[in-house]
């Protein structure tokens, strides 16, 4: 008999079917077993009533791997709109220890929880709450991916492993390569660039490393970055792109993981077809007024003030997302460019989204002899220092303005199902305290 | 004026157009001045004639970045079928050194040019034929998506740093991580395993490391893998996947990649719908019969008996693939499963592709108290320990009968596109002696 998959069984009503999957939940109810099995489309409810059949299930733990036999009979009740009666199983793989975290019941995200969650991932990600996270993960990147093509985008892959750290800094994991030393890649930054001058479009979604020291809400030492970059571009088209990046994203997974969603309660974020933009100094102000704190003149957002000025955004603005523009040039990698005739500032913005900075972009310095400058003021960078000079040399042959952007996969995942922290959003979440599992 | 690209400029004969882009190549023909534009779709032959606009070019390198105004005349001759004429230009961003590669005509793949061409590859790349292997390559990770999730795969991340080498082995790359040792992931083996346990099949497409000691042409330290891993199928099943993943990526290529196919001048591999299998044994056999080498009863395939019964499937059954099947137990991992009623068989295939293994597959073992006395007769390890413990924790809480393979993308590019040297399928290779570009 062909195997059926659980979300197909109401398509057989009347029908003797077998499923196959894992023992997701056993009740009794008057003298019959109701169990649910469990398999890559979801779950169907199963009832088992034989006391042969009843006895093989005694002992047999969650996570038992089923085949099962039953003739199909619609009942609305049920996941999925049926179920199987007359029930005969097959355990294939008998689980006879208690699973070591329960998945039938939404598992605990408090922060004083987590290292729980994460210590019995590989169990806990059976529980279709946190299934789903990822389920919406893989559509999320599918989404990126689709837009990135439907505009003209080549999919590359670069190194992580470099000769020197790139972007400097002490958040630059080393290591032994064959007696010299290599750094783990931070970003793909230099290397998207010089395949703007290749394929004029590139954009890359792979993992990368900070040594991040401190265990926070918002970081990891390995997450995935999408990068995009983009010749021939100006800053406005840049935050169109952007803009419209998201708004795919966020359409594509509301269409397509309804139920996903719905095991999050999560609501579909309002963002309009424009995302609204705001210069650094305005938010400044607008929270200083509004707050009494006095944040005029700072280089950076506040983490209260990205907070803020989302909520700011979404009761008058109408829209969940917003850009930061217009960054004072202090907080310039040597590799942006300043805007023209304002030197003060810099041709960056920053897309926060549900109170968090998601994505960073900006313009890159595309003069070499500018560029060249600003690496030994900025960065007191070394042209010639192998971790420059590749990346000086497409800057020479001749590259347009361009520009592009770093977004966290994680953080959009994050803020997409409404969860608190960021490593809730990863699979296997990597962080000073924590390389296992 | 709107931007035209290149490719799209036949479209827009008797019209007044603008193309922007770099400056490819640069002919004096008879007073006139024959320029092609490269962009992102591709190239534009311009001819200048205006004495004010030749003077412009002058002194200015390949790679100037232009834009360039003129009406477009239909051509034949011309790439694309069109050229422009009474052309304008406006330089963007003068390129005044001369490039240190040529890239008008193919690159020098020779052995022993490899490292010239590897130092100047921000540049070289710009090379159209150089491009086209990686167009070509982003069209193959395309099609090897469509059909994981055509096959109702999930597409996931797993982590690169891990807390200890989970195969073992010296070809493991050692880090500092905040006072303790981390390890490169040399493949997603563990995860995906586990992962089958929660979504039954799922698909990554990510970097792997081996400290591998020697450059060889097979061989790097970075390296895409992608792996597939599936529950509830079987050795003849996996098999079945892999041929048609193999065939769906080929019919894929050709069908949208033939500008870049011409640059490679490569013929489509013949495959047939079933790839042929054979058993090790009978390799060995047919080898030693043909060669008069003597290779009956070894436990692998050398190099050259690789590329010898690619050439006999080829030859005699049709197919420049094949699968190698029915492996002895001496070379299969701890997780690998043992044929029923054969152990001294391994359920492992390899798939051999134009001479070379390009991907190696198996059934896992399910059973855990096999499994953790495979543990530790065939690889000496500790349950306990980090790298092995949750694997044991996911395998020991109900797994179905499952497979998977690891296929390596630069392999599959070289083969692709008939190179012979994994390094030249890949943007920036890595090797013992390469951490940069």
């Amino acid at each position: 008999m062909n195997r059926i998959l659980a979300a197909s069984v109401v398509k057989h009503a009347g029908k003797e079917i077998m499923v196959q999957g894992w023992l997701h939940k056993k009740r009794l109810l008057g003298g019959l077993t109701f169990i649910n099995v469990r398999d890559r489309s979801g779950l169907v409810q199963v009832v088992v009533k034989d006391k042969g059949e009843v006895e093989k299930l005694r002992g047999l733990q969650i996570g038992t791997v089923l085949s099962v036999t039953g003739k199909v009979v619609e009942d609305e009740r049920a996941p999925g709109g049926a179920e199987m009666h007359d029930a005969k199983l097959d355990v294939l793989v008998p689980v006879t220890d208690e699973p070591p975290i329960e998945i039938d019941k939404p598992l605990n995200h408090a922060p004083e929880n987590l290292d729980t969650l994460f210590e019995y991932r590989p169990i806990g990600l059976r529980n279709l709450q946190e299934t789903a996270i990822f389920k919406i993960q893989s559509g999320i990147v599918q989404a990126l991916r689709e837009y990135f093509y439907q505009n003209d985008f080549t999919d590359v892959r670069t190194p992580k492993l470099l000769a020197t750290a790139t972007e400097g800094g002490a958040e630059v994991f080393k290591m032994d390569y064959f007696g010299k030393e290599a750094t783990l890649a931070q970003s793909p930054q230099f290397y998207k660039q010089m395949l703007v001058g290749v394929f004029e479009r590139v954009f890359e979604i792979a993992p990368v490393y900070r040594a991040e020291p401190s265990a926070t809400t918002r970081h990891m030492t390995e997450y995935v970055s999408i990068d995009g970059e983009m010749g021939f571009i100006s800053m406005k088209e840049l935050e169109e792109f952007l803009g419209g990046l998201l708004n795919y994203v966020i359409d594509y997974v509301w269409e397509r993981y309804e139920r996903e969603l719905k095991q999050w309660s999560i609501a579909k974020p309002v963002l309009p077809k424009q995302i609204p933009a705001m210069s650094m100094a305005e938010i400044h102000e607008k929270y200083s007024k509004a707050t009494g704190e006095n944040s005029v003149g700072e280089k950076d957002l506040r983490p209260d003030e990205e907070r803020w000025i989302c909520e700011y955004a979404a009761k008058e603005l109408g829209s969940e997302a917003i850009f930061v523009t217009d960054w004072p040039a202090d907080e310039m990698k040597f590799y942006h460019k300043a805007q023209d005739g304002k030197p003060e500032l810099a041709d960056r913005l920053d897309l926060l989204f549900r109170g968090v900075e998601i994505a960073t972009g900006s313009m890159r310095e595309n003069d070499h002899k500018v560029l060249v400058r600003q690496l030994k003021e900025k960065a007191g960078g070394d042209p010639n220092d192998p971790g420059f000079k590749y990346f000086l040399m497409a800057m020479r042959a001749g590259m347009p303005p361009h520009g592009g952007f770093g977004m966290g996969l994680e953080r959009l995942t994050e803020k997409i199902v409404g969860l608190n922290n960021v490593k809730e959003a990863t699979l296997f979440p990597r962080d000073i305290n924590r390389l296992a599992p």
